[in-house]
């Protein structure tokens, strides 16, 4: 690739303007879309996302800031999606663009859940891009110490490896490692289900287990994810990879992710509803849930999922957290 | 086995402790040495361990007590050692009568110095004991959480699964849950890296490295224990399964873990000897570390381990920890 490909982000969220701050350290100009019309003010009048990373300040000569999804995804050669699963669907509906020539990366977390696909399916069955031109990043990677440039590794995902290698050399600077892989199933699986495993640990903590068991709990997590995206892409894969493992304990561990905050809330008493309500960010494991629930359920030889059934049967059957984790405990090792 | 064997613990540190608590959930009686007649008489009088785990209460004629190791060691038909390797050769040279024929239980974490031997080893190479009537207990298991009798799981090893599951059968409570295998070399080799490992976690958060390394560090940790574990000895073992991976997690993310905190120590500028002088309980990766490198010089063909590297480097090559991690960045991913 030898052109200078123009890259945009779309999406205001904390990892949106995380991976703005990382394109920025390297290309002279980065697109970026965000529905919100207050935070592309706040942006040009402040330098900063008011909502997310406030203290990130951006250059205005190096942001191409728009509201307009069609204006934006025209401008890019690379286009980086980092809008909860939730929304993607309605965002995408806004494109009237032809995107099939465009090189897709996904920072999503999860399933659509309109279509039951994992993103870069999505965009392969409904927008025409060719496997080989969807790309996926994974962590571990918080934002928020992206934000304090902090040393942290990405794994990119790609069918293509020059792509993912073009894709990784510009994210990558003093505070950013990359490595490539092309398991972009794999990755997109351990993304969406690392939250779900979050969720649990919140619960358990919640309930009041301690150390000792969260170490249990993640031993038996990363041996769960294992056997699920092997039924799912069954390939040559090293779960403790950073990609996988990795991403799984920085966000199982972290005190500060909003997955691990909802199930301590769920823990701790509150009702699924009541926890909703009182995060004002999306647990994007809610809905990780339900879908990681319902492939299994597609498959004929289900695998044994007993971390995900009983985050299921609390959010979803309302079934009572500490009797469900009681039964949990029994099943884990 | 039809007769009710008799259990003892040697030692009396927090470990120690717990494991008594628990064989006293199960036993009319329970053998314990300690070295500290000050403990003893404390015990005695106020039915609590003066130094470690003291909110835990025992019934005195659950326990019998001594100073004495020959007459514990006479009194039990298992006897399971919970002291510092780098005490372990001492006080076994006080022992007159023969173990030969007495099931013997590691809940040591590292190689005996003077022998440069793993526990189950020492005792089979100079006591005689058949390698079948010896144990390893494995965590992932904090003493601290077993006082507060928070659930636990517990892996217990051994050659001959009939033994393993009678010992496993006498410290299953409540709040401990047992499993057996048989990969005692195995066992026994990770309970001594991961303290290596959270001593590196503790460095590296002392240079200021946040938590998106830490995971990737626990990521290459796991990988690299795996690699040294099967040149050492090579079986099929799920090095995810709690007693590998779960041990791993639950030392390198403990910030009361004292390895952790011995590492965070030197990574804050504190020599190696004031570190230690800082410190009253032992860090036994000090000493893993040691063990670990020499026993990878002898192979001959080396394995590659770029943490356990590192951490040597530091801690006896007098190397700078902050170049030295900047150079071990590197080499992760």
């Amino acid at each position: 690739m030898d052109k200078q490909l123009k890259y945009a982000v779309f999406g205001a969220g904390s990892w949106a303007t995380a991976i703005v701050k990382m394109l920025c350290e390297n290309l002279p100009e980065v697109g970026w879309y965000m529905r919100s019309v207050y935070t592309k003010e706040h942006l040009l009048r402040e330098q900063h996302n008011p909502n997310y990373l406030s203290s990130v300040e951006f250059h205005l000569e190096q942001l191409k800031l728009s509201n307009d999804i069609n204006e934006i995804a025209d401008y890019a050669d690379v286009l980086i999606f980092v809008i909860p699963s939730a929304f993607m669907h309605s965002e995408l509906e806004k494109l009237t663009i032809d995107i099939s020539n465009k090189i897709i990366v996904s920072a999503v977390k999860g399933i659509i859940p309109e279509s039951g696909l994992l993103v870069g399916e999505h965009f392969n069955t409904f927008y025409k891009v060719p496997l080989e031109n969807i790309a996926v990043i994974a962590g571990p990677c918080h934002a928020e110490e992206v934000a304090l440039e902090r040393l942290s590794y990405l794994t990119i995902s790609c069918a293509d490896p020059k792509k993912a290698k073009e894709i990784a050399k510009n994210l990558s600077s003093d505070y950013i490692k990359t490595k490539i892989n092309d398991d972009i199933m794999g990755v997109e699986y351990a993304v969406m289900l690392k939250n779900i495993y979050a969720i649990a640990a919140g619960i358990a903590h919640g309930l009041g287990y301690g150390d000792n068991f969260q170490s249990v709990l993640m031993s038996n997590a990363i041996r769960e994810m294992r056997r699920f995206i092997k039924k799912m892409h069954k390939m040559k894969r090293n779960i403790n990879n950073s990609a996988y493992l990795g991403d799984l304990l920085v966000t199982g561990y972290s005190v500060f992710s909003r997955n691990r905050m909802f199930g301590n809330m769920i823990g701790k008493g509150y009702t699924v509803k009541s926890a909703q309500m009182e995060m004002s960010m999306i647990a994007e494991g809610y809905y990780a849930t339900k879908s990681a629930h319902l492939l299994n359920e597609k498959n004929k030889k289900k695998t044994k999922l007993p971390i995900i059934d009983a985050v299921y049967e609390i959010l979803y059957e309302g079934k009572d957290p500490k009797k469900t984790f009681k039964k949990l405990t029994e099943k884990l090792d």
